[in-house]
């Protein structure tokens, strides 16, 4: 049998610990450990910003997970989840130079995970949460921020949403058109959908329909969420119910992280200049030869067609500008500011196949970083 | 004013994490994370044991502390305990290979910490508790090894407590004595006093007399915590009261692991070739000087003198021994496996000053983990 690629890679796992520091000696170890330590130690007691400098902790980041909604699989739990956390930590050091540590929980709680984060943030400068199930993740997220001063970021929500603002802020240059005159359907009211949702709003879109598996979300329904009712208070200006296929009549805009399908003849009635993220992974909500005929501007979240909506444009840099600053919180400024700053990268080269950089353009984790250490200083929620 | 070397050295922290895996271009992506991961995942889920291959959880350990009983320090808080436990990754993994994360937790609640470290178990495949303040160490230590299946041990304890015993095993050889000859007085009933005397009694020492601040420990003593209860019946069997004086007298070892101060008349009344293990840093309890005018050996914690009783000559080993075998716990056979693969690297080259290895003698770790190992499979706790 030949020798599968992806486990013959994941054999040992694919992150490590390692020392910055030479101990090879009894000078470096009298330095790095004991007695020398005992004087850092007794520093940080008298003035804990001291951490910051003489400890890790200011670059790195949890990756927290309890394994409820792991890519398209769903609730594996935290054992199989552990494979994409450290994905994720192999990302976060290769893109954006932070450390990043997987940790699986064995609860799936919102209660226990809230306060088990909180009793580990002396350990971390930052809290990546990942594959949570909606809408508890929405819960987790805004109390466990509420109760910790470093940055809590749910990656599933906002790095998506990130990356789907740019991508539509650069098809909207491109096609002379500004965000509010832009209607927008969005396929999914789970963590991405809701997110993208809210950033679209905060980025000052025109006009925003939310379909979940039930269709359109409007105030009339008696089954939505907490997370969905406030969705509905703040979309769909034209008071539309039904399937997903009325919103998309001369719509501008369809946006699917939802999985589900939607029909060509659906995409046909879309307005001139239409643009279609279909995100799923692997099976896109429209297939991106079908959407060409209709719109001018495709994305996937694959890599192996043009405009790949993917996450790691965002998140490495987002860090490394809450961290490099100190940020209490990732700020919708902040948000903002990287979906800006990846506009910046792909600037007067934009065209309908390339409204979003690559994933390996070495400009983006900087630019992004930047960007973002400017807007929290903007917010005044930066400790240096 | 010049760089002060020891904060130079711990600028930025003193560990980080790496990638193991290149992920520069499509294809690695890929293969490492989206989509590819996703099988690995889904092979998890339908067989756990599968964790133990393809993540890097069978090698990595969290090195947990609340920081409450920091080196000499006392209960600085877990900001300031980070570097310890920093030093104490890069030793796992300059020593033993071993991965290992500091955790440091924001709650010294006994049950807090234990049910936080339970549900971080899924991330890891052992636990190392450091600089936990006694009594609450024994109690976090046995409760939360009933309730995870991967290793849980407390170095404070079983690290000195098996070079102690390691120690005392080559010092009888080279007097020509055996350990159920010895009669020996230890001075500091903590973490590593308990510890101590627990091993020393399992490897079939003679008999123990113990003291802590309020003089020997004795069943007629009304102040004794329940862990020094259980110290006073298995200990003392001359029926000792008052001070640590008292019962140096004629007596073969002494082990400080208080640092309180012993005087030399006390000492000069111990028996003809005595060991002092004065292991307190930085001031011994004996100064070693002194100790020399009447010992046969003496052993310090110090790296300047001469046997130095290291905790990173047993738990790079040990982990590993217990890490490469899926052990389930780390049992009273294989610390004493440990304290045994040490006596063998000194050997026949035993003396007055080398009866312990030197921290940087690299047979160590290895001859360390094979012996657990064994001894680990000798009492069926392996998975692998």
């Amino acid at each position: 049998m030949p020798v599968d690629p992806v486990f013959a890679l994941h054999r040992g796992g694919k992150i490590e610990m390692r020392s910055t520091v030479r101990v090879r000696d009894r000078e470096g170890l009298s330095l790095a450990y004991t007695p020398g330590v005992a004087r850092v130690c007794e520093a940080i007691a008298a003035d804990p910003g001291l951490a910051a400098t003489y400890t890790w902790r200011s670059n790195v980041v949890a990756v927290v997970s309890d394994g409820t909604a792991v890519l398209g699989l769903g609730d594996i739990g935290p054992l199989a989840a552990l494979p994409v956390m450290e994905g994720k930590a192999l990302l976060f050091k290769d893109f954006g130079g932070i450390d990043a540590v997987p940790i699986v929980l064995g609860t799936t709680d919102v209660d226990e995970i809230i306060e088990t984060v909180v009793r580990l943030a002396p350990s971390f400068g930052g809290i990546n949460l990942e594959d949570i199930s909606a809408p508890r993740c929405f819960e987790i997220e805004s109390r466990l921020q509420e109760l910790v001063d470093i940055p809590v970021f749910h990656d599933d929500q906002h790095g998506t949403a990130i990356v789907v603002l740019a991508a539509m802020q650069s098809a909207a240059r491109l096609t002379e058109r500004s965000l509010s005159d832009l209607r927008v359907v969005v396929s999914g009211a789970g963590a991405a959908g809701v997110a993208v949702t809210r950033v679209l709003l905060d980025a000052g879109i025109g006009d925003i329909a939310v379909a979940d598996s039930k269709g359109i979300v409007h105030g009339g329904r008696d089954d939505l969420t907490g997370i969905k009712q406030s969705i509905a208070e703040r979309t769909n200006k034209a008071d539309l119910t039904g399937a997903i296929e009325g919103a998309l009549v001369g719509a501008d805009v369809f946006i699917g992280v939802s999985g589900g399908t939607v029909s060509e003849s659906a995409v046909s009635a879309m307005a001139d200049d239409s643009f279609v993220f279909a995100l799923a992974n692997p099976d896109p909500e429209i297939d991106p030869e079908v959407a060409h005929r209709y719109a001018r501007v495709v994305a996937t979240g694959r890599s192996d067609y043009p405009n790949q909506i993917n996450n790691v444009l965002a998140f490495p840099g987002i860090f490394k500008g809450a961290l490099d600053t100190g940020s209490s919180r990732i700020t919708t400024r902040m948000k903002l500011a990287a979906a800006d700053a990846l506009v910046k990268v792909v600037g007067d080269d934009v065209r309908e196949e390339y409204v979003i950089p690559s994933v390996f353009d070495q400009r983006v984790a900087p630019e992004v970083a930047e960007a973002v250490a400017k807007a929290a200083r903007e917010d005044g929620v930066t400790s240096r």
